[in-house]
Order: C-alpha cells, then sequence, then structure tokens
C-alpha cells in the first residue's frame, strides 16, 4: 500500500512549555485524490471544512506560550481527525445544512483508505510526540483549538468563548474561570457543545487514558476573522490558559 | 535516529472473528542493546519476564476463535507494553522480590529511547489493526490474555481465572459468568488484579476511547505450564469467550 500519509504539521516542536496544542480542524485543504468533493468554492471555504482562524489563533498561543503545535494538513470532510473512523462525523455526508456530494457513497475501502492516509498517521504522530515528553518525566497538558460558526442552523450563538471538558473537567473548569476574571468574553463550559455530543474524541484518546490534563477550546470564529483578531484573541487567551494550567498545578500540589 | 523498532507480530491477520487477542508479555526476550540487564537465566526465564505460558494460550485461543492475535517481541522488563512510559511498571526497578539491575538508573534519554523502539510501535500497530477493522465497518473486541503466579511474595493463590474490566465491565462480566457455568474453573472478577492496579493500560488506550468491548484475562501460570496444558485450556476457554462475546451482542440488540 502506496498511500500518501498526511502526517500531522509539528510547529515549535522543542518548546519547553507544558502545553500541547492540537489543531484538528487546521486546513480545508482538499487533496487531488479527493477532488473537490461536489463543493463550491464558497462551500470550501465556509466553516465545514475546517475552523477558520484556529491555525492562526494557535500560532499565536504557541509563540506567547512557548508551546508546540500540532495540526492537521487535511480538510475535516476528507476525514475528521477529531472523530473515530466509525463515526459518521469522520467523513460526513452532510455537514450543517451542506451535502457534501463526494461523502455520499463512502465504500468500506474509501473509509479504510482515508483512515490509514489522514486519521492513523494524525493521531500516530500526536502520540509519538506526546509518549516522548512523558517518557522524559514532563506531564503534557492538551489543549485543542477550535471555532465554531456564529450562526448554526439558522439561529444566532451568543457564546462567545466555549471550554469544554471530557472525563476530567478540572482543566476547563480552571481556564472558564480564568476567563470569566479576566476577559470580558461571553464564556461557558461545555458549550456551543459537550463530550456527550462526542465531540471530544481527540481528548478521548491521547489525554485520558494517560491521565494528562486536557481541555477542548472553541472559539466564536467571527472574533478570530482576521490575523489581527487571531493575533489579538491570542493575547487574551494566552494568561487565560496559562493561569488555568498554573490552577490545576497549586490542586495537584495541595492533594 | 535509527534506532530499532520492534514491531508487534500479528498472526492470523486476515482472521473473520470479532475478537482481537493481544498478548502484551508472550515474550521474554531481552535485545542485545539491554544485555541480560543484571539478570541471572534462572530470572529471565520466570514470570517476571514474561507471562508464560500466556503465548501458547493465546495462539490456541486464535485458532479456535479464528481471531488476530497481536504480541509483543521483547520482554515486559525491557519495557511493559501494558503500562504507560511514566508508570513505574514500564522499565521496573524491581518486580516481585527480584531487583532488575538494568533498570536501577534509567537517565531521561534511555526512558525515551525504549518508550520510543517497543512502547510506541507495538501500540501504534495494534491500534492501526484496530482502527482498520473500525474503519471497515466491523466492531472488534479487545481481549488481552496474561497469566500469573501461583506464589506472589511468598503467599499462594487460589483464584485460577481472573477476568478484568477497565470502565465497560460488560463483557468481564459475561465471560466469568459463562466460565462459572462451563467450567471447573477457580474464577474470579478483577483478581489477582483490577484496574485500580493500573494494569488495563492496554484496554485503556485501544478499547475504551472507542466504545469497544474488551476484558482482560489472566489465567494461573501453572495450568498451562506444557504445551499440552495450554491447548487444553484454550480449548476450554475458547467457547467460554464466545459466549461471552455473544451475551453482549444480545444485550447490545436488546438495548
Amino acid at each position: 500500500m502506496a498511500k500518501t500519509r498526511f502526517a500531522p504539521v509539528i510547529e515549535n516542536k522543542t518548546a519547553k512549555g507544558r502545553v500541547v496544542l492540537v489543531c484538528e480542524h487546521a486546513s480545508n485543504v482538499i487533496p487531488d485524490a479527493w477532488g473537490d468533493l461536489g463543493l463550491t468554492e464558497a462551500q470550501r471555504m465556509a466553516h465545514i471544512a475546517w475552523d477558520p482562524g484556529a491555525l492562526g489563533l494557535a500560532r499565536g498561543l504557541a509563540k506567547r506560550m512557548d508551546a508546540v503545535l500540532v495540526h492537521a494538513p487535511v480538510s475535516r470532510l476528507v476525514y475528521d481527525c477529531n472523530r473515530a473512523p466509525d463515526m459518521a462525523g469522520a467523513m460526513p455526508a452532510k455537514s450543517e445544512v451542506h451535502e457534501v456530494p463526494g461523502n455520499a457513497a463512502i465504500s468500506a475501502a474509501e473509509r479504510l483508505a482515508r483512515t490509514e492516509s489522514i486519521y492513523l498517521p494524525f493521531h500516530d504522530g500526536l502520540h509519538a510526540l506526546l509518549m516522548q515528553r512523558v517518557a522524559m518525566g514532563l506531564r503534557p497538558v492538551v489543549v485543542t483549538i477550535h471555532s465554531f460558526t456564529p450562526v448554526y442552523f439558522g439561529k444566532p450563538r451568543s457564546v462567545e468563548f466555549g471550554v469544554i471538558h471530557d472525563a476530567d473537567p478540572a482543566l476547563a473548569v480552571a481556564i472558564r474561570d480564568a476567563a470569566v476574571r479576566q476577559t470580558r468574553l461571553n464564556t461557558a463550559l461545555n458549550a456551543p457543545y459537550s463530550a456527550a455530543d462526542d465531540v471530544t474524541h481527540t481528548l478521548r484518546v491521547q489525554a485520558t487514558p494517560y491521565g494528562l490534563p486536557n481541555a477542548m477550546l472553541e472559539i466564536r470564529n467571527d472574533l478570530i476573522a482576521t490575523a489581527a483578531a487571531e493575533e489579538a484573541m491570542a493575547a487574551q487567551l494566552a494568561p487565560v490558559i496559562n493561569m488555568g494550567v498554573q490552577e490545576i498545578q497549586k490542586q495537584a500540589k495541595a492533594s
């Protein structure tokens, strides 16, 4: 099998900070093998294909927090690396109100091919990076960076910053608390989604089994729509995330 | 980094059965790079180095259940693939009453090297196999096969067959129930260890995050001390495991 393997992009690999930033929906690139999936250019630029602003924000955070950043190089419409291979959302036939013609009838062989080309390299790459740090006695903290659309199925969303947890709520709660104290963002825990919606796959696979502190951050994408806005949001959120990490370190020492 | 990567051995790869058998402690081989870890030959043959009988039993089960079998090719004293890289038991300085001189002072670089040579290839290989099956719409069932010593720290153990679960007890309970009905083995749930002893690492990493049914089986090694005994135990346990799987399939349909 000489299939292309789309390894994750790793930036700032030797960063000294404890946080490992992950961006599963960084890219809207559809590799040639999948054509345009039957989508218009506007659809391929829209939030269904990626999380607009998330990569720019994550880069701004990485720089300010001395954090390594791991991101996927392929659109989530080809394979959503934050979903297991048997989840409907892994290769969605429909995303929000948009049909995805190229995903309408995926054979088992095609599902396998995308899993091997995109899902496995992404998670193996992230796993290796995390285990290298674990082996060296560091205790990485996994923070995934996402953006969400301000209008979903026609309804506006008022939340601006969502902090989502998997089995261990400690870091998410600490980040939410810091955001409420330090920013004027409309901040909420487990919004606009929660683990019950199966959106915490990366945390479940990469962090929870190792007892690594973790959280998923969701920023409304109209707040990070330009490079300047991404930078401003990074400047605002880097200290918030750092306070969250400090808080759980304090709790760990006290227990 | 031109380090040797010790990929897992995969037998019966195209097996049609739903069960994936895993044997993390199949081998007592210490690769040349690690010499003899300062152990006597008797120690290198003892249960501290591997799970005697587990591989023979697993092969007997694989044949009878049409199951794929994944096993580690290196002694658990070099790296225990059922432990995360930051657990003391991953590269133990002491195992039961035996000091392991070669593990007395492991540097961070050595811990990293063993993680990259043994732990990552094992888990990446198992992960790929499981995800391939998940992508093809199969729902693999993960069953790990272990053996335990009849005398531990000088105390005899009366349990003969232990069935251990991680977060989801369904399959373990069903296998325990079938063993009680079908065999005369002294059978117990979560004995001689339980998930609280951090012995379910493979289940936690490979099965629990995907919602795959799973269980860890522990057979007292004096009951599988010869090839004939391994075969007899496989003949006894294959139907027990199959009944357990059938039971959870029935429960899944009913719910």
